[in-house]
């Protein structure tokens, strides 16, 4: 890797933002040196590279710094074009998947009040009512079903495997069926598929250590309420 | 304008978000049909075209829909290549752009907020403190000011202009200065400067009409909270 086209990943482990990055990048086959930050003690580097957010993933390339994890892949797609693409290239199906793209992130966002705690029924019901509405667009999108095997890995794959890809961990530590293949059939197949690819396998973190940090994480939660 | 391309924007007069599409329509020269919708009665076309989030705009292009205000302006400059860019072609600058649209949005989710009057306080607190951060970012983005005299209308000033056009009608309603040359000169001079232009004045709705409908908005949220 010449120092001429050097790229750092910033970021820390259980991240899921970070890890559409990761995968993005090992899709493409882009090389690059990654660096754990500590959150609760922030390196000069991350402060200096992302002043707005503060926050992780960053992709520094070539010193220049890349922020906020869907505008990282699509910088990702649009420099590295030699790769397979991310994005599919007719413009009708590239406005279908940044639809998508931001709606997985509302997903997201439903699970995280979960994890919170802050009012658990309320937050399930948004969840499971945004998941339907998901799995019905994603029938849309791939009526054939369970879509990763006969082409390459894209932007919505990546999104779909980080959004879900630790549901078994989140469902031991805070009680909460996340997917039922008998509600959300397409995502749940899908997920899997995805989780048997090797360059999935190798970025998922290990499921005790997860579990471990979730406990900790609820723990923390409830006791700043109490 | 033959029916094989037809372009046609369902929108509601008032919306910014609406008005993002009508602007980068017109700033691209592509001739649309405008169909205003009555938010309280939606038509059967709108729910047909955006069954996930039932809003406007929705942009129907040969009879497909494409929804979101920011992918529908991606969607249009990566279909009609032919007018002004909107977005620059360097990905390295197209990720500045989107990342700054992404803040510009979180922006105006503050100035929600305060119309929404909740802990108005709070809201102008932090509107303050995120305005702060957009203009020291455009500084950075455009080190010679007032950005729009020498270059063809982009994204950023499609998302500025929208984003604090109806400034002075909210200002008279909400008794807020949202802008204030001192704090922000660079925004203000570059907002002045947009609402010269002949294409953003003709899609400018009138200063009485958005203060009527403003302090209709504001009664109704009072008495909703009272």
């Amino acid at each position: 890797m010449g120092e001429e086209n050097k790229v750092t990943v910033h970021g820390m482990w259980l991240s899921p933002y970070v890890k559409r990055v990761e995968l993005a990048l090992k899709v493409k086959g882009i090389p690059f040196e990654y660096v754990e930050e500590d959150l609760s003690n922030k390196s000069p580097l991350l402060l200096k590279y992302n002043p707005v957010h503060k926050k992780v993933p960053v992709l520094v390339h070539n010193e220049k710094p890349v922020n906020e994890s869907l505008v990282i892949l699509e910088y990702i797609d649009e420099t590295w074009k030699n790769g397979p693409r991310l994005l599919p290239e007719d413009p009708y199906e590239r406005s279908k998947v940044r639809f998508w793209a931001a709606y997985i992130q509302h997903v997201m966002e439903c699970m995280l009040k979960i994890f919170k705690a802050e009012d658990q029924e309320k937050a399930c019901e948004e969840f499971y009512q945004k998941l339907g509405v998901l799995e019905d667009g994603m029938k849309n999108m791939f009526p054939e079903g369970s879509p990763v095997k006969s082409r390459n890995i894209g932007l919505l794959d990546i999104l779909i495997v980080v959004a879900f890809g630790a549901c078994k961990a989140q469902e031991e530590v805070f009680g909460v069926k996340f997917l039922d293949p008998n509600n959300t059939p397409l995502i749940t197949s899908w997920l899997n598929s995805l989780l048997e690819l090797p360059v999935v396998k190798e970025s998922v973190p290990p499921h005790d250590k997860v579990v471990s940090f979730l406990r900790f994480f609820k723990e923390s939660s409830s006791n700043a309420q109490a």
